[in-house]
């Protein structure tokens, strides 16, 4: 049974302020959590209702009623288990290959993608301005679906980390250049801009190559693409001119 | 003022059931509005908080209080406007091109990303299994920001469809071709698959071009992309592709 302090601890863990204070926090379902356990992430305590994760030591895991995981779990349909993980200390910047940028991101599944995103194309380093989303909050977490442990995220002032790199750095605009025809390095910082407002203007400075997705339908509107979803091209097309380049 | 009536009405639009039944469905927010109401489909009436639309005729908008929008919202934080359209008569599938087929998608914000996608990308045709989420459900309504009048998406019994065309199918699976290797056709139909299973056995035995998205990360696990982001990914290769052998 859980204890009313560990209730309040673990739903409190919900709020940024908490998580930051007590330097915590948690994951939902089996396969998040084996990914995390097999990262370098260190494990605090995992709550499931029944027997599970036989590679845990007991005094590290504990069976629950489902009620009882229900006051703790952040989903509306909770898993069978949770666990609680220590925020690890944040890692230098990795300054080899590319960076991924982010400009006030808001929204959690779109963080969660981007974080996915990262790991599938071999992307180790992510900069996040501090207007964005926690990358420890619940829904992100669940969003990355294990790629949390497998990328550095660093919170920064992100005009003063973009006006003191010699990197070259992309930015996706509407009169950017053909991103299919353009010469992409392999070396650079990718900037990706908030859901609704784009790249701002300080940020924008900075950019030293303006790229843009060509839209191929017979659109009479300006419209733009979901923020993960051009993240997904413009990475794909990063790895598929290099590579091609190569051969 | 709003009467019970009303209310009763719009708020029984957020199931299938009842906008099958009243072959209505609505839309929330000025943008995804004026989209809707620029395009062929037809309007049936506008409830904003204060004046808006000023091209709409009189005996099709009302102004209501925001307590009554708060009524008939599927928001959490409702915007200042809704409106009621009719549901169009399904039109004749459109074989010219490129078409999408949806495999049991079962996540709105997925189905919106991937019909914007398709509105980017220029495919006018999507033909859904008919366990896929309903295109009028509101949240997908609000995730295409207005796409969804400019792709014509017809629900159908997949595999028998599949098993009567003779365009090239695509699937994307682990083992598939390289996407960026293969010659792509710009006739064909794409499948794809539910967001917890990928593409089910019955449909992956009609896939006659297996295709995949090179993984560039050192991952140890069998890791997947978002269908949306995989999406994004493939119809960025198909239209790239095509336009570099055209020049």
């Amino acid at each position: 049974m859980l204890s009313k302090n560990q209730i309040k601890l673990i739903t409190s863990l919900q709020q940024k302020k908490y998580r930051k204070q007590e330097q915590l926090f948690f994951a939902e379902g089996i396969k998040v959590i084996e990914e995390l356990i097999d990262s370098t992430l260190e494990l605090v305590h995992v709550f499931c209702t029944s027997a599970m994760f036989p590679e845990i030591s007991e005094d590290k895991k504990s069976i629950i009623s489902e009620s009882d995981l229900k006051k703790i779990s952040a989903l509306k349909t909770p898993n069978d288990c949770l666990a609680l993980f220590k925020i690890p200390t944040e890692a230098k910047i990795n300054t080899s290959g590319l960076i991924i940028a982010l400009d006030d991101i808001r929204d959690p599944g779109n963080l969660g993608t981007i974080i996915r995103l990262c790991d599938w194309f071999g992307i180790s380093q992510m900069v996040c301005s501090s207007e964005c989303v926690d990358v420890y909050n619940p829904k992100v977490v669940q969003a990355t679906m294990g790629s949390i442990s497998r990328v550095n995220i660093t919170y920064l002032d992100l005009n003063n980390y973009l006006s003191k790199t010699e990197l070259p750095i992309y930015g996706t605009f509407m009169e950017g250049e053909n991103i299919y025809k353009k010469n992409l390095h392999q070396e650079g910082i990718i900037v990706l801009g908030n859901e609704a407002n784009g790249i701002s203007a300080a940020i924008e400075k900075h950019v030293t190559e303006k790229i843009a997705i060509p839209r191929f339908g017979n659109l009479q509107r300006t419209e733009s693409l979901n923020v993960a979803t051009a993240t997904a091209i413009v990475l794909s097309e990063f790895k598929r001119s290099f590579n091609e380049r190569q051969n």
